[in-house]
């Protein structure tokens, strides 16, 4: 049934509101950080390159026992991954870029993964340029679309803070922040979230709920 | 004696040679990874963003007790910091930029370092636009420039492999590595040492030894 | 007022019961698991000798950054702690003995406690003798007892399997467990709990609930 | 070839002498620690009772990736192992009974293995009950009786403070102390080996040595 996938409402609710039909894709770890830092900024300013630095848990690398999920291989370690013959390929790349690209005008993304010695959660360092530096925002420009675009949601915050793992670990909290370089002329934006619960079965709760009528966080209050 | 800095040697013989005179300045450490990542590019291709995503394990934040160094507040944890006021600044960027300027025109750079529940080691993706995309290199071009630049040099090694921290901890090695993202138009480039060895003790007896006369390994050679 | 603390119920509700009057002296951690661990053991059965290993994440050991507790000091690294002048001697063993000594008769009681690189949890392996080697139970005995005692209470459970710290984090509960060497005729127990929950403010909840007159289990029934 | 294991000699040199014939038995790693520190006490005073809680990283559990060595599984957790039918069995436990044995008059042992969150590294805490308690030493004596016991060997040191896997990390090896708890009649032993060197190829490497006619740090001098 290949035309399935067409047919579903991609499950980030907060971007894409509350699925309708009766399939839902329930996006990715990755992919559900980097939209959501990322979608209110293409939605107001030409962007001309999107950089993302990813760090993951290693939950976010599978449950089955391998080389690189032994704990010995992955304690005191940090690895890059995703990059095979000189060249970054990750399969989250391309969902990131359609999905931003439902949005606004999004280049081709650059996507880094890394490996940490942590079980659970996902941090990204995005680094964006425009295409304009004269559109270059202040860090609270950027505070105030993320309120506007979330706001009525519960699990999705922004704060001048910048995000650490220890913020949203055990929570189905995307926790956002930005920083602007206006020596570099870049801006920074910062997504955390625990990819085993808004970046997988925490979001697919909160979707199910939300497809059937209920208020999103039913079930899962304790998990704000 | 505020003269003394302007008379003391970089001492990252790999890029700027034995020390000469009386004084050396032992690099920092996110210097050290970063220098030698791009000293080699910005020599040969001209370079117009480079932003810097460092990861570095709780020894390169100091030895004094802090609610910060607590293990309980790093441990399962990953925090960005050098942000302030919605702005990034690190101490080590200006050494950054004015030591890689002394090899190649380099543009502003944009730094975020992070803080990773590890005891030691260090890691840097380093994001490079160039200023005509016609001039992006292959990653083999860039390890065959850095076989170049460091031959002959025992505590450099770049290899295809992308670095992990485990392959340099216990080391005075700092490990490179190279990809390019075709469909971006980036390079990207990976460097990992030890900082508390190549990123600080290791670099200052490499140095003492070169100063004097000695075979840079001298007394680390085991540190290979 | 050094007569409050004669006045104060010790509040380990599973052994002596809810609260009465106006003040409840809240447990150590250490002292909730092997008090739960070895209450029901020396109502029964005289025992002769109790060695206590306890095992503790680094919560344990305080909030306040001290060498001890910066994370490179804990991180890869077990030690033993509370001996001095080549004694063992925690704070915690007199309350251990003191609290067991209203329940049976105990010996003077060997405690030695270890740091651990986690963040929270506590683990005790007592290993106790008997006066009469033929009154060694077998582990199902045990397991029978521990069911008899904390049967209705929320929070205590005793499982044949071996509990580990990753089965008590973050809840509220007690985790026991019982094997016997026969061999060389010794009792093993094990107790597990998260000592920031039932070593600290979950017991105090719970305390409090029980001395107001609501279920013991209140506002914290999610932590069961 | 079923007679070969009898014609092995025991590799452990400091308790058995270096070895001779054409085969060693290299210990296993829980082994060495316990012989070491046990074999001057069986020595000199008759012991009734023997209970070993040995702590291990997780290199000692194997290579092999598997439920209990991912990272997420080991991580922030301890887990007891070695029980099974409510009965503590180590395959270690008969070679470290049979071994000691050897030196002196050794009950049945108690040993209860622990994992641990860490790569390397193992430290035994061990209870002994002497038979007449008059015989309860100092624990000055009993680092005395290791100094006598160990004088001239390279890779086992007593101290007075207690033993840390920091301590050995990385080196060949054992280090011991030894308290005394007058209060309950005890003796207790801790010894820390690194479980990958002296509790394996470490100690492989210093057998060879000595069976060639080296001295014992050959080639390995910079691990103590």
């Amino acid at each position: 049934m290949p035309e399935l996938p067409k047919e579903a409402h991609y499950g980030l609710p907060e971007v894409f509101g509350a699925p309708e039909g009766r399939l839902v894709a329930n996006p990715g770890c990755y992919p559900t950080a980097a939209v959501l830092a990322l979608a209110p900024v293409v939605k107001r300013v030409k962007v001309s390159s999107v950089a993302i630095n990813a760090l993951s848990g290693v939950s976010g690398a599978g449950a089955k026992p391998t080389a690189k999920t032994h704990f010995v291989s992955a304690n005191e370690n940090v690895s890059p991954y995703g990059v095979a013959d000189g060249t970054p390929h990750h399969r989250h790349t391309p969902e990131i870029e359609a999905v931003l690209r439902r949005v606004g005008k999004v280049p081709e993304v650059t996507f880094v993964p890394h490996l940490l010695p942590i079980s659970r959660g996902e941090l990204e360092t995005i680094v964006v340029d425009l295409e304009d530096s004269g559109d270059l925002p202040e860090a609270w420009d950027v505070l105030g679309w993320y309120a506007e675009d979330y706001q009525g949601w519960a699990f999705v915050e922004a704060r001048e803070e910048v995000p650490q793992i220890s913020h949203i670990v055990g929570t189905n909290r995307a926790r956002l922040s930005a920083a602007v370089d206006r020596r570099a002329g870049k801006l920074l934006l910062f997504a955390a979230i625990d990819n085993l619960l808004k970046g997988a079965s925490g979001a697919a709760v909160q979707n199910m709920n939300l497809a059937l009528g209920y208020p999103e966080d039913t079930g899962i209050e304790h998990l704000k």
